[in-house]
């Protein structure tokens, strides 16, 4: 039997989790807040991993390693950074356990095994970065250092969303050192379109590149990037940042180069980081009340074939045909998987494929053996074909590329339909309930603003788009004078 | 200039760090006992994570992700794998700072956000993932389980060495679920042949197939086998375990699955695991008082071609030609750097790169081009020979094939002469503290023999290798009666 699934009308967030877990992406787990990734759903980030791994690796990036920990005074040094993440922090304070004398076959923390100075478990990794930077640059000649971590991080978060926010996630995080401002601001933005690059066109998820607000800054940053992206629900979701940290860490850990001159100044950094939060926002884009959707290019399968037989005389027949043409996918770089196994009928098959967003279905009877041809299915429109088995690869492979733009194309009218300008406080609120999206509007550029309409409204701005159309007008709560308008949204 | 090495003779262990440190593969860090993995020692790791995410996927398995912390309850769930790892925990008990009211710009743990319950940080992930097992498995279909898990684990160290032991290191973790005891033990040793194959054919490592004695098994399982490696200085190393678990772990998380006839049984476990720890033995298997040398599969760097020039014109000439060589080579396969970097002298170059072990060095001069010749030196036995720039991607690519052989070779004839065969306590203390190796002895089977024979020599029973000679004789220490030889050595 096919597994229930919520609709979006009947719950959103009931729908969401359901393709989470029934789609097989993950699962909860024994530690509060802390998600298990199952085998499907890390398919899936091993493949969003290679593509974004090598987008590092040809912008001359190389990946390494440090430590989870960060001793506390190290964690304190860049204050503002410290103050960001100090209430959301899993604290190592002892290093053993030891039976416990009342308790038989129990354990307990060993208070002797206190440790001195306590660990904070990497919210973020700048602080034991840049003072390990500290001693890999003394010259302008150890200048860029351009690396990479994939890793997991934790944030002690009150509520928790599987994918969407989790206690522990995996991410990428950069972090690069530079002689000039300049440099590193473009290294901050050439991380910016790789990220956009990445969500169009292999997750096919439209995003607007922008600038946070002050407020909305990563704690200890000069100015954060960003890709914002729209859920169906309306919502926007943060799906990478890009920061620029000009010498705040450089300052706080002492790291300073000599310039050709010999003259010393102090490093110019920057970050940047995309996390497993992205599968979130990949579910959330194109999903539908049948199950996930995958883009093709990420899917860990692209094709599923499935037979229609009776009796092991028609099986085989079968089998030995599917065989051939599976060669044939996979030699083309096709991921293809062929379900003749006996424990289930081919309809629970097509509902489990669906569910599980496999971008097309092929099924093969001994009657379509007959006339040379397969009955294909697109998980993206529901559209079924009849085609010929003459040239399949290459008919798959083309739709393939096909279902790929049309998913991005698909998203893009959705997220494009759902940018709305308002000009007034009213206006504002009713675009907000009613229709959701994106709700471009003018500020007048204060925080205390900001933090009003927050309060008032839910929404928050989103970003100020890069190569913002300047505009003269009145913020929508203050009518004070604007230049521009700005992106708000509630979020994710 | 060249960097200063120790050298092995005066002494074997700063040689070690030296070569870790100085060949740039890792670095301390702020962290007691935490390293930091540099780009060229990471990107050897990834190449080491490549070929084994292959080898596990080709044998049936897939890739997850548990989390990071343990319960406390689920931790001591299993009596001996708590009682094993309990000594060595890092332990979570808050999860928020806050600032210190006593000490301006300064952060404190906050007494309030003390966990109910402690989260140990993963020394091994059995505890979280048999918890998770659970719900995962009711019946014979659900079997059999067959996952693996990239992640990096703690183990608080008291003494430890960059690679060889440190307090949080990576590796990846297989975790299997079985419906028989015949089916989880030919998993545990089909993993241990995939770590042979890996360390002999990748690494050219040659190792020694075994099976533990019961005091040096896994906590918590009821068989570890082991591959068994052997240093330049004699000591053994521990290269890579898989543990039968028997059902240890199902037994107390509870995990029952039904078989064909409806019957409830326990699920039968497997866990196996090789880690960071590798690349400390990739080190002390085949570098020299040069520096690293590194088998062609998985050095990251395989040929570095270095221009030898006057002048920008001849720079010019010779990156033109060059570069037709560079890509040529990559069109191979083949992992090239082109060194023409102007801040460092050909001879500085060479001398670093044989530091980093990079098999092949090619130098190309004014005259060689002339003469259509490179000069090509390998890394392993230092030879240098004038070869023709005619079809040289070919003899290059044959080259790396014999360097990888050649390696494992010269690796097997070590480690071949250091295996002795012993019949008495003096000639066993003798070649320990002579010759070193392992040492092949009889011992009467008692783990009090075991551990007084530790006490005497610091030598440890490496293993019983597989496919053990049966063969009578009397243990060395006793003189009680023994049917085979076991694998006695000092280790890492």
């Amino acid at each position: 039997m096919a597994k229930e699934l919520t609709t979006r009308v009947q719950d959103y967030s009931q729908w969401y989790n359901d393709l989470v877990l029934k789609g097989e992406l993950a699962d909860y787990s024994a530690v509060r807040g802390c998600m298990v990734i199952k085998p499907y759903g890390y398919a899936l980030w091993e493949n969003m991993q290679a593509a974004l791994d090598k987008m590092f690796k040809d912008t001359g990036h190389q990946n390494a390693y440090f430590p989870l920990f960060v001793p506390k005074s190290l964690f304190e040094a860049e204050e503002k950074n410290a103050e960001g993440f100090a209430k959301e922090c899993a604290i190592v304070t002892h290093y053993r356990l030891k039976t416990d004398p009342n308790n038989k076959g129990k354990l307990m923390v060993d208070p002797e095994a206190k440790l001195e100075e306590e660990l904070i478990v990497r919210p973020t990794s700048e602080a034991i970065i840049w003072s390990t930077y500290k001693t890999w640059i003394q010259s302008y000649r150890d200048l860029p250092i351009l690396v990479n971590q994939w890793a997991n991080v934790v944030r002690w978060e009150m509520r928790t969303r599987l994918f969407l926010r989790t206690a522990e996630f995996l991410w990428q995080e950069g972090h690069t050192a530079h002689a000039t401002k300049e440099e590193a601001i473009a290294e901050t933005v050439q991380m910016l379109d790789v990220y956009a690059d990445f969500a169009e066109n292999w997750m096919a998820m439209p995003v607007i590149k922008g600038i946070k607000t002050a407020s909305e800054r990563f704690a200890g940053a000069e100015d954060t990037y960003c890709i914002e992206a729209l859920m169906q629900d309306g919502k926007a979701l943060q799906a990478g940042t890009s920061h620029f940290l000009g010498q705040n860490f450089a300052k706080a850990f002492d790291v300073k180069f000599s310039d050709k001159n010999n003259k010393l100044d102090y490093v110019w950094a920057t970050s940047w980081g995309v996390s497993t939060r992205l599968i979130g926002g990949l579910v959330m884009t194109h999903s539908d009340d049948e199950g996930l959707v995958l883009p093709p290019r990420i899917a860990p399968i692209q094709v599923v074939i499935v037979p229609i037989y009776k009796g092991e005389e028609q099986k085989a027949v079968l089998d030995e045909k599917i065989g051939a043409i599976v060669a044939s996918f996979k030699a083309a770089g096709i991921r293809v998987k062929y379900d003749n196994s006996d424990n289930a009928r081919p309809g629970w098959k097509f509902a489990e494929y669906e569910l599980k967003g496999v971008p097309i279905r092929i099924a093969v009877g001994a009657r379509d053996l007959e006339n040379n041809q397969v009955e294909l299915a697109r998980r993206d429109t529901k559209e079924k074909s009849s085609v010929s088995m003459d040239g399949l690869t290459e008919t798959v492979s083309n739709l393939l590329l096909e279902i790929q733009s049309h998913l991005l194309e698909r998203a893009k009218k959705y997220r494009d339909e759902h940018i709305t300008e308002v000009n007034s406080w009213d206006e504002f609120l009713q675009t907000l309930d009613g229709k959701a999206g994106f709700v471009s509007a003018h500020w007048d550029g204060t925080a205390e603003t900001e933090e009003k309409i927050k309060e008032l409204s839910k929404a928050t701005i989103r970003c100020i788009p890069l190569n913002n159309k300047l505009e003269e007008g009145n913020c929508i709560l203050t009518g004070n004078p604007s230049k521009q308008r700005v992106l708000f949204a509630r979020a994710y």
